[in-house]
């Protein structure tokens, strides 16, 4: 007998329960908490032990946890945590885990609810972006997975099974994405063989929108030089302004080429849940495929990607293989059709759908919709008070939930050392970024948390320092 | 306001402990359960339905949690379900989950103690199989993505960054694995832009391990031809029998002829834990990467998978690309290096390294070696009781935790009619293979919740129905 299993289960029972109090006491207080703590470099050290031998009570482990490990995190379930483009998560999502983790569910195939849930998790996920009731899809950990899938889709359609068997074989494709595509997109081409550069970065416009007449004399650029066109990704809020391609035009001109037309709506796609903004996602119904995160905007716990593709069958033929020890059977465990495995490179996979489905299912799309609308309409107030200083500059229009801006007379340097003393102040995490040549902070509204007093606050605090 | 917290926190900490109950008496109760019920169509219609516009109290979604989707999960965490290769998760695990969905961090980059506790997980892993201590690696979703990222560090070792800026231009590069390798591995090669041919399946001999000669044959025709012998993957526990190749001869090999060499140890890496077992994985320790799993052998819940590169640079070229938004600063946050966004494909990731942290943490690699050490005894129990019974026949050597076997004179849909039928009775969930032709029931004993008696049971259920 070596089970894990505890002798008796009255200890680990307290000690669950006094989790689940601690963990409900630290969402609800999460705002009187600094966003983020350097971590001590004792406590750093701490974690380069050797592999130990013999075991530790759950409980002395739990204290360890307390101590070492809950002030430390990335700090993005705070309400003034508004750097990047990181999720708040909620407290569904968080039950959900606990009841994912008891099902311990293998998600990669075969016959059971888990497979069940995620279907009802992808169908509402193309009924939100309009695309048809059978669109397949998966679930992923995250947008760059996501993406890569789509470009591996994209490829199949453009080369076929041969390319499966035997390889790229000098092949030359080139897809198209604006200037402001996210970098997981060269990376996806990158592992699919084609290499960085087969992505051309078309220019953008004033609205950081791609040119289309550039992107149609790339195309031709391309063509003339004997290349195939195979893949046009539109971005649907890019990562660092929030601006969204003219998806329609993206969709007739991938059209026109025989290409595959993708969208990456990494944090965008739940747009289409706001009544006043979901027409930035209009041409997204057309796509071959989307990517997209539910941990992010829909503030799912991490981590919960989701790729949708147009074509089912074309989708199975891009990973289906057959192999013995992972038959389908006509009835019993080994039943049920696609599995999961046969759309995507991950075999063994979590039940990922649970927490999903109890966030969609316990919020409902109308109260996430306005978590889309409320952070947009607070970046639009720290937009304002941005124009409103004589010391602020803004350094892209304010379409979404993304303010970039910067301070009159700093340089780089100087920006980046006041925002890394905000973070290190534990008051305020926001990010940096470079637009048009120039450090920008960068203010990434996700939280479904945040306030307007958040945003002054933060307004306050910047304006205040740069005074001294 | 539109915050998914609710006004009042008391009516979910109420449901946070009832699912604490529950979930302590479920994983308790869990040999009372069927191993697996057949999903009614009704349930299965209940989750056909439309976007929900507007929310479900938690404490009903619970509910239809309770009657829908309770029951009708993998049963893998259920000492009788033998199918396939699953673990059987852990409570420490399963209360990590939970931890973990509370922090809500994100692992893909910036400085925080997430990161910090995945390369504590690393270096354990390292340590394990006799790495060095530099070694570099992440944690993914499982082996197969593990594989993955092994063939790409192997791809740009032979291609260099070149290939990762123009792409594959023609390369006919070559990999090797032995007859019995997992579909990952060609998988792997097929979405690197090879082609699922560019693997040479080596036959094996009676023990099921790889040919050397075939091996060294196979690798002499292609340079022949013309090809670049890149990839030699060793596989140490395959999946339809549990067999090893040999490492050291694999390594020899591979540095002879400037290949990577690389080792798919899915599961079997554990038996590194296992001192009556760990020289089956002698030549790992030479590795130039390993794939493995923490979610199998190592009973961690799903999903949690693990690759390790010697070679941490080659790791980071391999993956990093620089981006304004994703920049590293020299204090803050945005602190720390290398990101694991840059040794892999995800950006966001998951604190996926809690839960593993927490179980080696909580049980020792001494009892997680002892679980390997009684699942093997297990095995080679059934395949004594095989033996002894002239009704049933080994189909292949017992040297792990799998055992392969045959009913004398049944067809091969007789074969899975009894399977089929066993899963359905709820008694008992193996799965079946193919070996040698001959369709085999294939007992994986990798839980650790598995007593002797469940096989004992499992052997005079299956005599039983095929005596009626
Ligand atoms: C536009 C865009 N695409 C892709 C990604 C990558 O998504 P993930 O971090 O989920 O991999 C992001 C992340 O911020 C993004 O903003
Ligand atoms: C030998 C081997 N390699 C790779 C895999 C794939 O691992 P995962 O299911 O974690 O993706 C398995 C799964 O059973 C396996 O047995």
């Amino acid at each position: 007998m070596s089970t894990l299993d505890p002798a008796g289960w009255s200890g680990l029972r307290a000690l669950g329960h006094q989790m689940m109090d601690d963990m409900i006491d630290h969402l609800s207080g999460i705002a009187t908490q600094p966003v983020w703590r350097p971590l001590p470099d004792d406590i750093r050290a701490g974690f380069t032990a050797p592999l130990p031998a013999h075991g530790t009570a759950p409980e002395r482990l739990y204290e360890s946890f307390t101590t070492n490990i809950k002030p430390y995190v990335t700090g993005n379930t705070h309400p003034r945590f508004m750097g990047w483009v990181h999720g708040g998560g909620n407290p569904v999502s968080m039950l959900a885990e606990l009841l994912a983790g008891a099902m311990n569910a293998n998600c990669g195939g075969r016959d059971h609810v888990g497979i069940v849930v995620e279907r009802q998790v992808i169908a509402w996920a193309a009924e939100m972006l309009g695309l048809p009731a059978q669109t397949s899809g998966v679930l992923l950990t995250g947008s760059s997975m996501a993406n890569f899938i789509a470009v591996l889709c994209a490829r199949f359609k453009a080369l076929g099974a041969d390319a499966r068997a035997n390889g790229l074989q000098g092949a030359r494709l080139t897809a198209y994405a604006s200037a402001g595509v996210h970098r997981c997109v060269p990376s996806a081409l990158d592992m699919a063989g084609l290499g960085l550069q087969a992505l051309r970065k078309i220019p953008v416009d004033a609205d950081f929108r791609m040119d289309l007449n550039a992107l149609r004399a790339a195309i031709a650029a391309d063509k003339a030089a004997g290349c195939t066109p195979f893949l046009i990704v539109g971005t649907a809020g890019t990562v660092d302004v929030g601006a969204f391609d003219d998806l329609t035009a993206l969709a007739e001109i991938a059209h026109e080429h025989n290409a595959w037309f993708h969208a990456d709506a990494a944090f965008g796609a739940l747009a289409a849940l706001s009544p006043n903004r979901k027409h930035f996602l209009t041409g997204i119904e057309r796509a071959d495929s989307v990517a997209f995160d539910f941990h992010k905007w829909a503030q799912v716990t991490y981590d919960a990607g989701c790729v949708l593709i147009r074509d089912p069958e074309l989708h199975n033929a891009t990973f289906a293989q057959a192999t013995s020890y992972l038959a389908a059977a006509p009835r019993g465990l080994a039943g049920g059709h696609p599995w999961p495995c046969d759309l995507g490179p991950d075999l063994s996979r979590g039940f990922r759908a649970l927490k999903v489905w109890m966030t969609l299912s316990a919020y409902g799309s109308e109260a996430l919709g306005a978590v889309v609308d409320t952070t947009c309409t607070l970046a639009q107030h720290l937009a304002a008070r941005i124009t409103a200083s004589n010391r602020l500059e803004l350094l892209a229009p304010v379409k979404l939930n993304i303010v970039c801006f910067a301070i009159t007379g700093y340089t780089d340097a100087q920006t980046a050392d006041l925002v890394a003393d905000l973070q290190e102040s534990g008051l305020f995490a926001p990010s940096t970024t470079i637009i048009g040549g120039r450090m920008a902070i960068r203010a990434a509204i996700v939280n479904h948390r945040t306030q307007q007093s958040d945003i002054d606050a933060l307004a306050e605090e910047i304006l205040r320092r740069i005074a001294l």
